[in-house]
């Protein structure tokens, strides 16, 4: 199996892969926050993955985002590929809207996690899973 | 021409046109950041471009990091889509590294903008440009 890096594992729960990319649930109630993590060793930046596996990873996305605009009704989705502190590539994708604690800034660095129950988390995660 | 969000057009300079997308540099001496705006109108989120549009984005926000880190050096791009403030879709390309202000947080939301002067404005678009 591929590396998956500690602190992306102990942050997040495990939602599904798809053909590239592994999809996490970050561990953080106040959203509803996932994880893409493309299954390659040692790539740090979008632009050193392939362009095969690129346009994969970018479909994967967009079809994360879709859903999740769908079943959350948030007005906006938040993509964002950072890096700067676990440097396996990986791509955030969170539903955002005015009451989330950090709106209209970016939910990265902005206030502790708080952890989700494990009713709610699996329950989301299902509706998530079935709603492809 | 498609319509450019007045605060996109307002915070930015104009570095070159994609097939696709429109490149600009915001006007923030403290980094090298560079925003993709799409020439598509009413186009809010990444899953709302047609798949086509959509690999073309992609590789041009790829093409566009790796030149941004060829020419910074920095040891990370941050590329994020967040527009919760303007919805117009725009994808940020940032060169961070330890010692930018923000460093390792994000950059949006971080502080105030300072200002170019033009002429280091206008060398680094030429350097940019002639990358290519």
């Amino acid at each position: 199996m591929f590396p998956l890096h500690p602190r992306l594992a102990a942050d997040t729960a495990f939602v599904a892969d798809r053909p590239l990319s592994r999809i996490l649930l970050m561990n953080d109630a106040r959203y509803r926050w996932l994880i893409l993590v493309p299954r390659r060793a040692d790539i740090t930046e979008l632009h050193e993955l392939g362009a095969s596996d690129r346009a994969t990873l970018t479909e994967e996305i967009a079809t994360t985002s879709r859903t999740l605009k769908q079943l959350t009704g948030a007005p906006k989705i938040n993509i964002g590929a950072l890096g700067n502190l676990v440097t396996q590539l990986h791509v955030h994708i969170v539903a955002r809207g005015p009451g989330d604690p950090a709106w209209p800034g970016p939910v990265w660095g902005h206030s502790p996690a708080v952890a989700y129950d494990a009713a709610t988390r699996d329950a989301f995660i299902a509706q998530f899973v079935n709603a492809r």
